[in-house]
């Protein structure tokens, strides 16, 4: 088995992720049919783990799939925590996908985790130029076309791949997702954060995007610091004129963006640095080393 | 090995389509990252491998993936079809993706077949009844945001799947997907072709459809026999004014629209079956039982 990845099944045992899992018929193979959570484990802990449960469970029955067993996922996110034998931070992928049979009777389900990458890491120090596309989805849509699966996490990725593949090959580091209109969405694998004064905002689902898991344990944190947190819709204007644009998720905890479309930002390293604090004060067992890495 | 499903891989072997193949960290089922193609097998001949491999190396090019061997695909494809031991209609994808390396150097590739279902058979003789379902795409983006994928036939087909469950739930066989200004675009899994008079017509890539494999065998032998072919924007009236509207795929071939939004369109079974014989006259070895099953 390699060391530098995991997986971890249902029944709480792990397996050789060098070994085949997944049949070539698996419709979340053939037809990216099934959805997924990334949870972050730092020091033994799967962090927001029942948000993460909550919204596998969310993604599952938009998609008509069977609901995920929630004390079986915790056997096989407690089999790969105890499983990880390195100090790094692991990214611990829970998929769950359609399986064989279209109706759903004979699901795939696994956790697949890899150590956050260094250059995920690095962009958590330095922040990140980021570029603004269209996403070019009617907003006036959600809610009434449950076919597009807003709000749905699923497999079918491969737009948000490209996306952050497109804005790598100008030179930038990370997309936001902008409406017809300009207003901001999300990034590919990352929620929006806004911060104004004593004001913290994101984008609401009711404009399509995915609910932020480590956005709202970020801004559980900030409200009961004294923080006014809102959830509501953001212009690109509202960008520039920020104390601070932040991208957050597992992967990016909180990512200041420095640059938006080749104009620099005002300078939110502090910002950062203590936005990343609040979230870091939810977890225990939390070290010096653990903290964000804006804040070393 | 069942019988009833077939892999082949591209060193020209067959494979046991039980066994797992695919490792958890496949970027292909991880994110819905990749391509394919669905080929129609009938009397031993691979219908339109030319343009389905041509087409499979538009999308693989479009998502930064490798270009995908011609020869190594033909030597699967001729694997499947002398290992397909049943008299059925074999329905085979082909499929690559990223792999578990990022930077594609280690892709995945295969072609994986079943019998064409009894009930897309049925739907052939039948017609069937569509809902049209608002996409939610800007065409104005078309050609000039290349991160959403517009022509590529990903992997990334949940929504395709939702759109195609929901109008099942509704008791409607098909989708017509549509744009804000109600402009036709296509089906989850076809291409829509409207007759009016001696014109057939379909939906220009340009409006982010996927240009149709099938439709463009149909019109080849169309304008081979007389019909005028245009490629052009279809609004919703055409599609009521229509002397019959089609849904093409290599698993539709040609299946007549009966029923759109409740609406009872006119007639096309006679049409459905002579275009059914225009299409089916490109391919060698057929036999009456070959034939459309709109024409029996």
């Amino acid at each position: 088995m390699t060391d530098d990845r995991l997986l971890a099944l249902l029944d709480g045992t792990l397996a050789d992720p060098a070994v085949p899992l997944v049949r070539a018929g698996d419709l979340g193979l053939m037809r990216g049919d099934g959805v997924f959570e990334t949870v972050l484990v730092e020091h033994a802990v799967p962090r927001e783990l029942d948000a993460h449960l909550d919204r596998l469970a969310r993604s599952a029955a938009l998609l008509g799939l069977p609901p995920p067993d929630p004390a079986a996922w915790r056997r096989c996110v407690a089999a790969a925590v105890a499983g990880w034998g390195r100090p790094d931070e692991l990214s611990l992928t829970l998929v769950c996908t359609r399986g064989t049979a279209p109706d759903g009777t004979a699901t795939t389900a696994f956790a697949y985790g890899i150590p956050v990458s260094p250059r995920r890491r690095q962009l958590r120090r330095t922040g990140v130029a980021a570029l603004s596309l269209e996403r070019g989805l009617d907003p006036g849509l959600v809610g009434r076309a449950p076919w597009l699966l807003h709000g749905v996490k699923s497999l079918s990725y491969a737009v948000n791949m490209a996306a952050t593949r497109y804005v790598e090959e100008q030179g930038a580091d990370d997309a936001i997702f902008t409406a017809p209109d300009g207003t901001v969405l999300e990034g590919p694998t990352s929620t929006v954060v806004v911060a104004h004064g004593d004001v913290l905002r994101t984008t609401p689902a009711s404009l399509g995007v995915l609910p932020g898991t480590t956005q709202a344990a970020l801004f559980a944190a900030a409200e009961a610091a004294g923080w006014q947190v809102r959830t509501e819709p953001i212009s690109a204007a509202d960008l520039h004129a920020a104390d601070g644009v932040f991208l957050t998720s597992a992967g990016h905890k909180v990512t200041r963006v420095h640059t938006l479309d080749g104009t620099r930002l005002r300078d939110s390293s502090a910002l950062a640095a203590h936005l990343a604090r609040l979230l870091e004060s939810r977890y225990p067992n939390r070290a010096v080393h653990s903290c964000n890495d804006a804040t070393t």
